[in-house]
């Protein structure tokens, strides 16, 4: 159990529903006004016209992060404003749920009033405060977005309480990117969260794209979603395959929901892998210049890579993803009950990016796998777990560095060769995690031989990735065909390409190295003929 | 003469520069810690101390405002953090000219040491100097982005100098949204600007997207553009028109710059009116996830609308603009120049679109243009004020409403029908203003009949349109034609339809209508028989 956080503007009902919350999760249960007050002998007004709102924030603060920090689970009310600071806000996303409730502003108003309370940001006539709590609401948008779920409280509050303990037992993973902020869910056999989380988004129109594989191994999946009634549907059923990942599929998306005549509150369905993914969020990131897409990912590879950071796009015949933009999911839903469909060898794949993430995120998460070896794969709870932590780790990468200034090219690691064998291999030889397994081993490798990655570390990741069922190393052939696209990379800056490399287990760092160090270098010539120790 | 505002952080050189900017300019000079010190009789050091940061930084904007309030003009430096001020920072830009001093970490820190002064925010040795300068820079990136210009102090200050005073002579039009910010000049033949712009993002290679009818009548303009040798370049010239605003000439741009191996540091370079502006921005915005653009409008319609606002795209087969994105250019060079070479009727159309922000936004610009009829394109000083004004109205409106949330919908007035209008014509028959100047009369005739524009208003613009030399008519049979496109509008929620519609000369509001109201309404039956009065 995890200690639940309430949060909304003043009157959205935080004390009154964190009460009931405690009641029912049999959890202590602490509203932080009042503990300020008790802590400082005097009210929450006081405080503001006395010391004035930054210290006031201060000591919010701090009694925020101290409630998050002594080990105790509990329930808690924040104030209208705690969650505006950043570290407070991140670390109740880190430390257990975080629900923001909101209601319209005139019933905010008339709750407040009937309070009788002092609102220090308040006060005045009814017309100021209406006023006044539009102006918080739209400064606070950002901050509020940034949380587990949005519950309103203009109902009955015992259905309010129902959607709050929803939303702590499914406990999503949450991406923070203020008011592109979306989350999670990892579930295991559930389609009605797919159509409830597409149903609160109140879409006029869906465009639910898959690919024919899909659509026949889950047909009953895409039937219920389609069976829910949710709003007028049309199926768009791409071919299969990276190798159709092309500008006429993406073209095919757009004359299909164009077509349809959508208008902006149109919401895009992806129910897929990567491939369908990437072109259906590209397409909603186009289509009348940005209408909401919601990911329903059926590969391993894309529920722990693909479905989160919001990069889009599709090949090009000079290279992979070329042409793409950043435009974030409202809502991704990963169920794990898709893998059942799933060809052994694309759940495989999928463990390369996992393997990834570990490496330069995670050592606990490596060193998990490397215990569990294959048989993560046929325990589903063990495997839930690690796609979840999996998640929660690239979450935690992108929501410092959405559009991959820097942090979140860590991510890169086994791509820059990888990307080049899997165009080498012409998109249809090799599964992309397939092309990342060999990618990461070369580009140890190249850190070892150039100092810096600790030495053995190519070894016991390629150990890990054999024991998972992948191959390590490249063929002569596979490399060779590979080398013309490393200079198609987009990482690439003038004659160097930024290449993030682990320096431990759980760590890295990224180095600008020579394009030709990575052409011409011993990668390309002795190291696929080099044995596995 | 406008005042000068000079900002960036602590050693960047402001006090020094300032000084001798206001001695060039002949103008008084202020450094505002100093004015600060001044009226409190304590150092900047001691008030932080004993006031703390909340209310020093009240005393720095109260200053600050009135520094731009009092009529006089003059050079002031602003305090590190000033511009943090949303309110400061926009009055500034209204206010004068706002330039943005930079240097590297270690040169603000070995001046701010040098200057042996105490500085609040630092303190401590060296390297916690150089830490937190970093976090300094880093959370007021987007303030100190929205500048008039950026000017680097690393060097010789005269020479730095130059360039301050460069900015303030040209005086662009500021785009201020945050790290997206951009500047748009306005002049009238002078092919360095350009370049000298273009040299200032350090591109490594240029995609130069124009068509046919620019390349040539504008083949000096480009061979000069080519001849400055600012970085490996490849001209795409699509064929010219609306009619090819479409996916494969937006897939010939991607091809060019693709098959180019261009990196991220790439700029598309976009020469041309509208149609090119809009198809390779969407290029720009598409490739790699988007890389940088700038914008060298030639046609008087693109100069005033679709250079400034971000928006891209192309036309797909069931309306205009349907797939696209927000992209914003890095510098947009509006020369009015290009006209020189422009058709009479293209000019005129571009009119619609000064009409269109004048009717809506300002009054004293749309009586400015009623005084001067036609004459204003006679008038070339006169003709680049009122380019000026435009660009920086539409410029307002933008700033406040980046992604057409709000605000920015009166920018569609005329449009919903225009549009239709345009697409009822196959792109081929009207150009864009013409059709935009009949949906704004038809628009008006429509808020005149439900009472939401004031009787006389349509009469009176269609008088203003007829005297600048456009159709304010559409004949039935446009109307008739345009009707099944009025659906496709990507304003469209359900069955309604956002129309701006003038509330006065100067003033607009959005008013949601029922899509019938428009396609079965007056509008598409008597309306056009009805006479201009």
């Amino acid at each position: 159990m995890h200690s639940v956080f309430l949060s909304g503007l003043m009157g959205s009902g935080k004390s009154t529903l964190g009460a009931m919350v405690a009641a029912r999760l049999g959890l202590p249960f602490v509203d932080t006004d009042r503990e300020l007050e008790r802590e400082a002998g005097r009210t929450v007004a006081e405080l503001f016209s006395s010391e004035g709102e930054p210290a006031f924030r201060a000591r919010e603060r701090a009694l925020a992060l101290r409630l998050m920090r002594d080990g105790v689970v509990r329930v808690v009310a924040f104030g209208g404003g705690t969650v505006t600071n950043d570290e407070v806000r991140h670390a109740a996303l880190d430390a257990g749920t975080l629900v923001t409730l909101r209601a319209p502003t005139e019933t905010l108003v008339a709750r407040t009033a009937a309070a009788g309370s002092v609102r220090p940001l308040l006060g005045g006539s009814p017309e100021a405060m209406v006023q006044r709590l539009r102006e918080l609401s739209l400064a606070r948008a950002a901050a509020y977005a940034e949380c587990h779920g949005t519950v309103g409280t203009d109902r009955p509050l015992e259905n309010a309480l129902e959607d709050v303990l929803r939303i702590v037992a499914r406990r999503p993973v949450a991406m923070p990117l203020g008011e592109r902020s979306y989350v999670v869910d990892v579930i295991d056999g559930d389609p009605s969260r797919s159509t409830d989380a597409i149903a609160a988004l109140r879409p006029s129109s869906l465009i639910v794209v898959t690919d024919a594989n899909v659509a026949e191994a889950r047909k009953d999946d895409l039937a219920s979603l389609l069976r829910a009634g949710l709003a007028p549907s049309r199926v768009v059923t791409l071919p299969p395959g990276e190798v159709h990942k092309t500008l006429p599929q993406v073209a095919a998306i757009w004359d299909a929901a164009l077509g349809q005549g959508i208008d902006r509150n149109a919401v895009v369905i992806t129910l897929g892998g990567g491939v369908v993914g990437d072109m259906g969020g590209f397409a909603a990131s186009t289509l009348l210049r940005g209408i909401r897409f919601v990911q329903l990912p059926t590969t391993l590879l894309s529920m722990v890579d693909a479905s989160v950071g919001g990069k889009t796009g599709f090949d090009h015949p000079t290279g992979k993803n070329l042409v793409g933009t950043f435009h974030q999911p409202s809502h991704v839903v990963a169920d794990l009950a898709h893998l059942s469909t799933l060809p052994d060898r694309e759940v495989r794949a999928g463990l390369a990016e996992v393997v990834k993430i570990a490496l330069t995120c995670d050592a606990a998460l490596f060193e998990d796998l490397e215990r569990a070896g294959r048989a993560v794969l046929e325990d589903r709870t063990h495997l839930q777990a690690v796609v979840r932590r999996a998640i929660e780790l690239k979450a935690w990468v992108v929501r410092q560095d959405e559009r991959e200034a820097g942090l979140r090219e860590v991510l890169n690691f086994g791509h820059t060769i990888g990307h080049a064998v899997e165009s080498g291999a012409e998109y249809t030889q090799l599964l992309h995690g397939e092309a990342i397994a060999m990618g990461m081993v070369a580009e140890l490798a190249l850190g070892e031989r150039l100092g810096l990655s600790p030495s053995g570390l190519r070894g016991r990741t390629a150990r890990l990735l054999e024991a998972l069922g992948l191959r390590a190393e490249p063929s002569n052939a596979e490399m060779v065909a590979a080398r013309p696209f490393l200079g198609a990379d987009k990482k690439r800056r003038g004659s160097h390409v930024r290449v993030p490399l682990p320096s431990a287990v759980g760590a890295c760092t990224v180095h600008p190295l020579e394009l030709a160090l990575l052409e011409d270098g011993p990668n390309f010539g002795s190291l696929p003929s080099a044995p596995v120790p």
